[in-house]
């Protein structure tokens, strides 16, 4: 067991700032991982070794000062890279070489990041599922659609990964594949050089190896973004089971319980919330617009290329092409109309707990299971964090959601570094 | 004086479709026409003629016959096009070649349209102005920040171009230069590959030389949005004078005014609206989260060539700073809370009528004058055409604005073609 295997970013940039460890060391550490396993759980779209060597050998000012000097990153294949191909998952895009880096990852690289490569994405960050392998078990799913970034973090091939959220996109593969994840508030990350599926809930995320680590990449990508302020204390929780409490399998309804009441007995108080009946229609209205939006962004696509899309993007243009511009126009003014409701019901809250998925992660690498979990957050822009429960050895993971309200991303992200400490006991 | 001097796209595009024009019979004259006037209004930061021929002698099916066969188009430098530089005119990005077309610019190309060039902005579709000129008169400005599409309109080199607005971008250009010009509805038009400014306001939209032109385009570039039921028909109309009512000088005034009476004249109800005093707040809202979301937009640029920026985003980068989170928040939970109440004040109408710029184009080009008319209804998205009034022989143009409901944007259309039938006395 090396230093390397558990290190988070923090570890591994405060080593490169003392020079205890080079850039380069910290590269050949995270390949010969991807050496070990990547042909069995296929993280990668694009992995170049060469390139990751270049990035790392070459790093100096002001990088190699940086808060995250030397970190591998694996970025998800719907985000532009100039030194590596973007495709999308899509037949459509191959040998796509972006020109420039998206904006995210040229904020990346002045922090010192070295870009590991491309990770698997479903298409278009869309249904259609890749070839990745859930690390925890080879014949389960490690969920979609930042499937190579979750799976490639299960698997030890990078200390940090970028994915990005419609519905459930990162939060239920950190589920599934037991990480820490962290979409922020919609609209504080730039999403300039990202490939669009429904602009009104699109949001980039990340994936870490520590609560300290969500901080730490949010404080690259969201310039700006108050810095935590509180380090310790009680914090007081919500606690929602949502409308579809009755697809949560007695699995991680025993997790997830267990958890409160160990939150309980640290001294947090939490508060049980039931949402408004009116709120169970977030799911449809979530939905509605995803195809909508989804097929006004794939339009493109559709008009050149149809015969190179995959059946279920078929399926949701044709689904958009039967839904009304009042109909569309309606599910948008009840999400505006809900918000400030929400924002109420969120107010007293530091975090609100809830279900990440309702069961670990499936058999078969073709279907990944509901987002419905996410959703309900997702269509109001509210910043999320999937945090890994303690499980049992060879036990699969499962993962629960602190939610914050609106623009609370800080004050989300102190109260998951209370929830992590408090569960796992430090 | 020549058909192609005048023609709309829906005429040239009629007369490719039977032949009777060549695509390079129409490319011709207007490459003909940028040789005679481009060296003195600079509309164009790339245009190569061999390009333009290119694509107009190349145009086969679908494109031939596409709504926009044989249409050339001119394109704001921060929309990425496959075939020219893109430079956001900002000594940044010298030689940035994108390696794939703007989403709309894909989808103007499959319907059959050749894009003419690229047009000049403002550095990053901000304050610092280019060295374009107002055709109408060569002291003054065109107007910011999409002042080459809209001079290169007004000088005849295109008969569409495509702009980019988050204050008043696209409409007051239009107002200084004598021009249609259309921006939908926030969210409608796909912005991959076009460079965000403020992303909770930037929206694409283009120019065209009648109002069933700004129609065909949205055609185009909103996939699914309702085609104009009513032709013909009486029109309700609110008149909104705005909060800023004092800054409109007499010419504008007067003419609008004029306006106002021949559309009752026409058999069009026109009824005042005084939105509620807190509305007053938009505009320093309006700036404030422009300020904090460019700063975000712009800080891998900030961060890498500090240097390279010019005062006015740097200026806008230290507004940012000073700036506290809470206040961001708070500007955008007053605007979505104000958002429904200006819903229910726009249902009774067809449109509002309202200034677009209280003066003519300004002498001089380094600043265009403010965009406050224009601010106070981006804020909340809504669709807005400028139109231009009837002006005397040797006068400077007027424009005034039309502004729809959210999300109403063929409703606008339509009473937009009537306003125009109404003071044109077709």
């Amino acid at each position: 067991m090396s230093f390397l295997d558990t290190a988070d970013a923090h570890s591994i940039a405060e080593q490169v700032h003392t020079a205890r460890l080079s850039p380069g060391t910290v590269a050949e550490h995270f390949l010969s991982q991807t050496n070990a396993r990547e042909s069995r759980i296929r993280a990668f779209v694009a992995l170049d070794p060469q390139v990751v060597r270049k990035q790392a050998q070459g790093l100096s000012s002001p990088g190699i000062n940086g808060l995250l000097a030397g970190v591998p990153i694996g970025v998800k294949d719907i985000i532009d890279t100039c030194d590596h191909p973007t495709g999308f998952y899509s037949p459509i895009y191959d040998n796509n070489w972006p020109s420039r880096d998206a904006h995210v990852v040229a904020l990346l690289r002045l922090a010192g990041a070295v870009i590991m490569g491309k990770t698997h994405t479903t298409e278009f960050a869309y249904m259609q599922t890749g070839p990745t392998r859930n690390p925890h078990d080879l014949n389960r799913t490690p969920g979609s659609s930042s499937a190579g970034s979750a799976a490639g973090m299960a698997a030890g091939f990078f200390p940090v990964a970028l994915g990005t959220q419609t519905a459930g996109s990162l939060l239920k593969p950190a589920s599934y594949c037991g990480l820490y994840a962290f979409k922020p508030s919609y609209g504080l990350v730039s999403l300039e050089g990202v490939k669009p599926l429904a602009p009104s809930f699109d949001t980039l995320g990340w994936y870490g190896r520590s609560v300290r680590d969500l901080a730490l990449v949010a404080q690259v990508l969201v310039p700006g973004l108050p810095q935590s302020a509180r380090e310790s204390g009680i914090r007081t929780f919500g606690f929602c089971r949502t409308a579809r409490w009755d697809q949560v399998g007695p699995v991680v309804a025993d997790a997830l319980l267990a958890a409160v009441e160990r939150l309980k007995a640290a001294g947090h108080t939490v508060t049980t919330v039931d949402l408004p009946k009116d709120f169970a229609d977030v799911f449809d209205d979530h939905l509605l617009i995803n195809d909508c939006e989804g097929a006004r962004s794939l339009s493109k696509e559709w008009q050149s290329s149809p015969e190179l899309l995959s059946p279920s993007v078929i399926a949701m243009i044709e689904r958009a092409r039967g839904t009304t511009w009042e109909q569309e126009s309606a599910a948008k003014a009840r999400l505006a109309a809900q918000a400030p409701r929400l924002q109420a019901i969120f107010a007293p809250f530091d975090a609100m707990l809830s279900v990440t998925c309702g069961m670990v992660a499936p058999l078969g690498l073709e279907t990944t299971g509901p987002s419905d979990f996410c959703k309900c957050w997702m269509a109001f822009g509210l910043p999320q964090i999937n945090l890994p429960l303690p499980r049992l050895p060879g036990e699969l993971p499962v993962g629960f959601q602190l939610i914050g309200g609106f623009r609370q991303d800080s004050r989300l992200l102190e109260a998951a570094q209370q929830v992590d400490w408090a569960l796992s006991d430090k």
